[in-house]
């Protein structure tokens, strides 16, 4: 079971996304946290404070949202509840069931496992600079507004047997590969010319004069998964599209990027 | 599985409540809505959207009110998000675990049955009434601030089977019952006699020159249970703690007073 709350303002602009895109993405943020866990979620609870002129509009496509987000991984809408409040804050709640696995936590990287990603990483951060650049059109702009999350090839690993950790990137790869790494006490060596550098992505760093590795490392929202392989599951979890991006070792807990100082700032900024 | 959201302003004020009055309050409107399932509510998440100048102390104590009111049903605290906003808006979701029972719902009331009443009625409408009159110090405020839920009779009662429907009054007795009664097709009559006024709150009721069932009729925010009893049942039930407040019978399904005109607004009101 777990929760996330999206707030008008912070994590959202109801003149940037819709009604619909922020259901989606607040779904998002807590299925990808379930299926983390090597869980399949089952159901969700929504808690919605709004403003008493939020168009019904709005909220009714907020829902459908929400539901669809779901839907992607044939989970419902179990229950909610509505508040008036100054502004809009959205609380999700999904819940999920292991199949009788024991969970997968970040406690159980051990030196030698290759590190993988599943899914996109930094694209959300790209979108959003560029939202708040004001292009509103900008492809990438949608990345900020729903992510599209690959709930099936990290759930397909997770009931492989296939990951020894796994983690959705929520705050940034570095901050949230520091938990998998303290939790396990392990050291975390990320090849920098192995991850995933689109190039939309390098064309919109470019406009902005920055690294598009900063978007990579750092950026959150896009709810990618990352998580660790023991060496003979490795190619069977490539198949599964994993994109081996890094290697456990021993040594004190940390994270480190081949070639480049490791982003100082490890985590998303809200925009407020 | 089950949320509720409590809004500074609508459902607290933090010159009226202190953080741990509003963590007890906040959880038991989930946890209670879980025990009126019929289910041993066994774990909560909570969404806390705050003000960056929130006091950590105001925040630890509502973890704590949190956790004590959970600790009393023998639930935890499993998780929770945190994050900026305008206002505190704290979303409690609760889980149970139906212990091999089938669910009580709203639709199982029967002509012949018996209603139950588990807990105070209207001492938090009337808690809330003095607030706003400025006796913060009154001995029925605190029932606004921290509502006193008799979990274990109602789960006692359930366990038993000796419940045909059952509820968590959260918007008034009468509001409530109302949603029985029309899901069980059913014409519920209260026996104005028999529901109890204690004395505080007949002498508060004196003090504002209105009836005090008023307040035991549509007041909320106590997080008593509201159930009805098959006629063999009914020693048991309350032999187990429940007060016998009326009868069900045929007819289109409504929710009558008797001697007197049914309060027309069934509801709660926040204040704001």
């Amino acid at each position: 079971m777990t929760v996330d709350v999206l707030v008008e303002g912070r994590h959202f602009r109801r003149d940037w996304s819709s009604g619909y895109d922020v259901g989606r993405r607040a779904a998002a943020a807590s299925l990808a946290d379930v299926v983390a866990m090597g869980a399949r979620p089952t159901a969700l609870v929504v808690a919605l404070a709004a403003p008493g002129d939020l168009e019904l509009a709005w909220a009714e496509a907020l829902t459908d949202g929400l539901a669809d987000e779901a839907g992607t991984v044939g989970a419902s809408i179990a229950g909610g509840d509505v508040s008036g409040a100054e502004s809009v804050t959205v609380s999700v709640t999904a819940i999920g069931d292991l199949e009788g696995r024991p969970p997968l936590t970040r406690a159980g990287a051990a030196p030698g496992d290759r590190v993988v990603v599943i899914g996109r990483l930094g694209w959300a951060a790209a979108g959003l600079a560029l939202l708040e650049r004001g292009e509103a059109e900008h492809p990438l702009a949608d990345a900020h507004r729903r992510p599209l999350v690959d709930y099936d090839a990290a759930l397909a690993a997770a009931r492989a047997g296939l990951l020894t950790s796994l983690i959705d990137v929520s705050d940034g790869l570095v901050a949230d590969l520091g938990h998998v790494a303290e939790a396990s006490a392990v050291r975390i060596e990320l090849d920098s010319a192995a991850l995933p550098v689109p190039a939309e992505l390098a064309a919109a760093a470019r406009s902005f004069g920055i690294d598009p590795l900063e978007w990579v490392t750092t950026g959150g929202d896009d709810h990618a998964f990352a998580g660790t392989v023991a060496p003979p599951d490795v190619v069977a979890a490539v198949a599964n599209g994993a994109l081996l991006v890094g290697t456990v070792t021993g040594g004190p807990p940390t994270v480190v990027l081949s070639d480049r100082p490791t982003p100082a700032h490890g985590g998303h900024e809200h925009f407020s």
